[in-house]
């Protein structure tokens, strides 16, 4: 006998504001966060302070799972060079999904304009993550100036992310030249 | 005597939906907009069709002038290198302004989600003017592919907006070397 083991009403609710977040913008309301999750607002309320902290812990909870996705395993043998490419190949591919909006962690921030907000707090942090990963490759690959190509990168992520997100433009044979151009300049090995 | 022409109902509405959309976002409310253009919800109506229709019809009404305050005059003497360079000059002066939040036109398509919205499309129209407005000046430059530069710049362009829009970083020793990176690459003249 399989035993399926029902997510609690707290995962549920976490997965339906990083589902609904996503696709319809932070101004989705309570009513159908928890209408999606099957959970009363009183217990909604009961779990979360507030729509804006659970906005806040769904971000948080699906950070690793986000950067997992993304960064190459440390030490794959990879050059540096070839582990920034790596992450580029793989937002590349989530963008060519019909339900991808670009970056989530972007997005929330756009939406929200306060930045002192819990989510966009959230978001920002697993963004400087991604760029002290890109600094600490340009580093170890030599790039004449670690710190600028770092920004570069962050750059290009959110700019091709954005705009494949809004459907103004692919990352299909747009965001590969274009990492590979700034590496060039950045003499990066 | 001086006469002092007061807005009509219609241009402080557009006025109120641009400014209050760009700093508040789209889930901004009627009664909000009404209140800040001093006119009634039923004027309103009179006047627009729906929320959705006076945002993109506020839309439009900038986009001349935001136009205007980017790009270079015609036949400005200038090479298209530099009129390429004096358009990411021209955003990187505008991003120092405090109230900066990125571009209004990615922004507003990225909070709508909705790319059939009235407002995406002529967020999407006036976005896809500008990426045209380098493709021309990517050929008269004799760029090596005038089609890649032009998404490249207009990548450029949304990704650094949006991330100074947010305080993720700033325009400042960042804008300029990228476009001169992408521009070298592309052996634009």
């Amino acid at each position: 006998m399989t035993t399926v083991v029902k997510p609690s009403p707290r995962e549920r609710l976490l997965k339906a504001a990083a589902t609904l977040t996503y696709r319809d913008g932070v101004g989705i309301g309570v009513e159908a966060l928890c209408k999606a999750a099957g959970v009363s607002k009183r217990s909604m309320y009961q779990l979360f302070e507030s729509k804006d902290e659970l906005l806040a812990a769904s971000l948080t909870e699906r950070a690793a799972a986000y950067v997992a996705a993304l960064l190459p395993a440390a030490d794959d043998g990879r050059s540096p060079r070839e582990r920034v490419l790596y992450v580029f190949a793989q937002v590349e591919s989530q963008s060519a999904e019909p339900e991808f909006r670009g970056c989530p962690y972007l997005a929330v921030q756009i939406e929200l304009k306060d930045q002192d907000h819990p989510a966009s707090q959230v978001a920002h942090r697993i963004k400087a993550d991604l760029t002290a990963f890109f600094h600490a490759e340009a580093e170890q690959g030599g790039a004449s100036d670690p710190g600028l190509l770092a920004r570069q990168l962050s750059l290009v992520f959110d700019g091709a992310s954005a705009r494949a997100g809004i459907g103004a433009d692919s990352m299909a044979g747009l965001i590969a030249p274009t990492v590979t151009a700034l590496l060039d300049a950045a003499g990066m090995r």
